[in-house]
């Protein structure tokens, strides 16, 4: 971005602000009046009546026209943003599955298409089946690669700076893999790979369980333990990409919290080591006296990492996410608890309302930042999908 | 701050903003032309002349005439950013010192006072050795308490938004004292309370080991271990001002690290506890066994905590500060090791370059970014101390 100046050789791109001002404030409200406009603005009425109806040649604002039954005066025509003016990707995946969301400029989901895939899967299989996905998601939504303006990735794994997850991974061989390359071949549009984790906690404070905050530690909960981190508003990567991943220190005991529930003695011998974990949540809640143990080791141990994060961050919210948020019954309480006597102040404790779908919700919201920025970053001119 | 609109309203401010522009152009250069003023804010040079003029008038600027060796040409006028206008405090409120630093609006330190105190000292004692402190500094320079500008003091322990260490501080009975209603009394400018690491971090970012970093975990390493957070440039107090504070958690080993330099065997009869550490790196470095051992555990446990803060985190630079730091030369390298093993990803570990007066120099430094944020942030008058 660069300041604005008062030289002359300014003047046309002061116009284009104009017009990236009223884009901004239609936007962000219901169908507006001209004087509607100009108010929210500060520019004149002639000015935005000029802007506007070059904003609907440019394909960036529709018309609506007064209906007939307003009869008090001369009703005036309003104009409506275009979210469909362009589209954006939000792709998750995971270990067991790869789910893919479509959503216009106003993040309104438009498609939203999930395979399941081998936890054992290996690269090129993992890689033909996000290819699967995408290809069903834009068919199914009549869209061709030219009509995404931006593709967000999550995938499991702190992502350095080139897009790959070269610290660690527990997708099989997935460590070397050039996700940003691979997809290149089909999109011109930004390509952004991030982590699970981070994305989910986005994805939490644009539409989950923390809208009104601006301090968060998201907990993704599953068979793994991991963290995203917003701070001030913006969610953090950390210098090399690698924040959050706190797990990673014995000392603070995420590494073998799961095994509490996956090793509970009588679990049957007919559920396998992935559902392990939900049987016990279930026979906890039914009374068992041994799922119950478990699931208080489990919590403690969840809380010794939790308490790591909280100590350091001092957030306003911390939201229990992930797959075993739909435990959140039987966690958040004694959470709570532990939390009170580990931490000097006390953060609220909230559990996820996206569950495991705020993966895909936050790769889509960055895609939408992405194009927001070079939107209002930049200059404006008729809506095409950006270039990398 | 408010978003610059085009309404016939708002011209007057904008004036104001264009004299802004000026003393900032001036504030970050060496004394300046019309020419060269015009250049830097794209304003036309007669504005700029005439906007100069005001400002020396109103005593935010002064005039450098050309010297008469100048014989080339008719030589220009220079303006310079008078940074006498204002000064600010910055005082370290410590365990067995109080120290204040006087700066100009420059942060050139004009005068630099210290009082030992009584580590026992209550909270009557330490608040009249402060008053005293500030008062020695105040008369030693030949300024009153309304030349201050802002005041900033640290303290131990973690700050609430009150300004009282609520959660918890070392300094006896000090919990509930209320700094900032104390020194009204004296001051009518804004006074900022904040904790002794984080304006130690602050400190080293502006002066000291880490002037070329945005994310930077700041240790203080001493008889208590504490941390300071600077996220994309900006100091991080949290949501409630208790971040950094990982050292409350007992599974990360700060509570009773230096221990083992305290109880080190071997230590002679006439060291009292607050110098057997010193004693400890000492003897290290002659190759005591005994030393050298308990250097390594206060290093691995000291490790933990700082592996902590890396993971969650991920910063670019680890700055190793505090009392100890006058002993990097024995800690820095085994540091590097532990977090080598400990860390997905290695930052850079740094010794501090400030010491002990890192605290209070990112007291001056926290009173100067509240100066700028009053005077670029809000109108511009002549100089005279800002009001709380």
């Amino acid at each position: 971005m660069t300041e604005a100046t008062t030289t002359g050789a300014d003047l046309p791109r002061l116009r284009e602000l104009n017009s990236l001002s009223i884009v901004r404030a239609l936007r962000d409200h219901p169908p507006s009046t001209v004087t509607e406009l100009s108010r929210r603005t500060g520019l004149s009425r002639p000015a935005v009546d000029v802007i506007a109806q070059g904003l609907v040649t440019d394909g960036w604002a529709s018309v609506i026209e007064p209906g007939a039954s307003s009869s008090v005066g001369r009703p005036a025509r309003r104009y409506r943003f275009r979210a469909g003016a362009g589209h954006v990707l939000g792709v998750d995946v995971g270990v067991h599955k790869i789910l893919a969301l479509l959503a216009d400029l106003d993040g309104t989901i438009v498609r939203s298409v999930r395979h399941a895939v081998d936890a054992q899967a290996g690269p090129a299989e993992r890689l033909a089946e996000l290819d699967a996905v995408v290809t069903d998601c834009l068919a199914q939504a009549g869209k061709t690669p030219t009509d995404i303006w931006a593709v967000t990735v999550a995938v499991t794994g702190a992502v350095d700076s080139t897009g790959r997850t070269s610290f660690f991974t527990p997708l099989p061989g997935w460590q070397s893999v050039d996700l940003t390359t691979h997809l290149a071949g089909r999109f011109a549009c930004p390509i952004v790979i991030e982590n699970d984790c981070k994305l989910a906690a986005l994805g939490e404070q644009w539409q989950g369980a923390a809208t009104d905050a601006d301090d968060i530690v998201y907990l993704l909960a599953g068979l793994r333990t991991g963290a995203g981190l917003i701070i001030d508003g913006v969610l953090r990567r950390g210098f090399g990409g690698a924040a959050g991943e706190i797990g990673a220190l014995k000392n603070v005991r995420w590494l073998n919290a799961p095994e509490h529930l996956q090793n509970c003695p009588g679990v049957p011998d007919s559920v396998g080591p992935d559902d392990a974990a939900a049987w016990v949540f279930n026979a906890a809640r039914d009374g068992h006296k041994a799922a119950r143990t478990a699931v208080n080791r489990y919590v403690k141990d969840l809380a010794i990492g939790a308490a790591a994060l909280v100590l350091t961050l001092d957030p306003q919210v911390v939201v229990f996410g992930g797959g075993f948020s739909r435990s959140a019954d039987l966690v958040l309480e004694p959470l709570r608890r532990e939390l009170e006597r580990l931490c000097l102040r006390m953060p609220e404790v909230r559990a996820s309302t996206l569950g495991a779908d705020s993966v895909a919700l936050g790769a889509l919201k960055l895609s939408l930042n992405e194009v927001d920025q070079r939107l209002f970053g930049g200059g404006l001119s008729a809506p095409v999908a950006p270039r990398r």
